[in-house]
């Protein structure tokens, strides 16, 4: 038997993500996001959901780019820290939670030293919803740590160990052991 | 040191969900996405990524609704044929995966029931961004398995064991332990 829960946000697991932005004075911020996707495939776009009344949303239309960055979870206070504080509040909050940036190599937007893989975009389109936009960007280049580059071109992705966040818990959660290969799997089920 | 990988869809985790649909003849279908994502708060909102051939894309236009169905990691190869075989081709795709249906409560859309979370979605607005479509729906219900259901309105997510999917390693995995509480780990890091 189910429970009707009514309209709640109940889609997960999600990735716990940063998005790095440029303040109109060039100081880098940054605000936590679980709601974000990779959204086309050709050209690769991702998008992120952003409240109205976040600096990232104002950094976003000046500099129609915007990064996303993966942490691990060793990095779990800096990123729980960058979603509690707003950047209008606390223009230093990066530099407060030891989070160093650097230029993106494409776009106008900052990455994140620390977090193992670190996601360009170009801000292609937007869609209004109500408290929030939903800001699509091309990706335009994507940095990983090489130490979890694989030769065969794959990830480590369990030793990045991604953080994830589950909106209805409030809660984050690390990544759980591999099930099995897609494309693969599925193929045992045939016409009876 | 990094890496720099080019324009790939490295963002990740990413939940691996079965989008269900009405064909126009009314029998369900379905496919598989891993690129979805809650997209807006008030009201609630979810998007997902359909590529245009995909027999989704037509239902979703000509219902205007869709629902996103959570997995357990028990039912990877289902959710895997799923996403291997085109409701184009093989109209019956659902019935062959013993992946029986119901009607929505409010929308025109069917619901997957041996899922553990069902999310009923009225669609809203679209985006063309190339390849794929990114349709974006307000939630409109959401039904979830009573067993997962806690006395305090929070659900029993690692029980629920939802499905993880990871795009670069063409991958099923499953939620980890979990890590912190949010809107608390972060407030350790203060003014120095």
């Amino acid at each position: 038997m189910k429970k009707q829960l009514g309209s709640k946000p109940l889609l997960f697991p999600m990735p716990a993500v940063m998005v790095g932005t440029y303040c109109e004075d060039g100081n880098p911020d940054a605000m936590t996001a679980a709601w974000c996707a990779i959204c086309c495939e050709k050209p690769v776009c991702a998008g992120v959901a952003v409240r109205k009344n976040r600096m990232t949303f104002a950094n976003i239309l000046q500099t129609k780019a915007f990064t996303l960055n993966v942490p691990s979870t060793s990095q779990t206070a800096e990123v729980d820290y960058v979603g509690i504080v707003s950047g209008n509040k606390e223009p230093e909050k990066l530099s407060m939670a030891k989070l160093d940036t650097s230029r993106s190599e494409r776009v106008n937007a900052p990455i994140i030293d620390a977090c193992p893989v670190n996601v360009e975009c170009r801000l292609v389109d937007q869609m209004e919803l109500g408290s929030h936009t939903w800001f699509a960007g091309e990706i335009m280049e994507v940095h990983v740590d090489e130490k979890y580059v694989l030769e065969n071109g794959k990830l480590d992705v369990r030793g990045l160990d991604p953080l994830i966040y589950i909106t209805s818990q409030s809660q984050y959660f690390s990544l759980g052991d591999p099930v099995a290969d897609a494309y693969s799997i599925g193929k045992k089920i045939k016409k009876g």
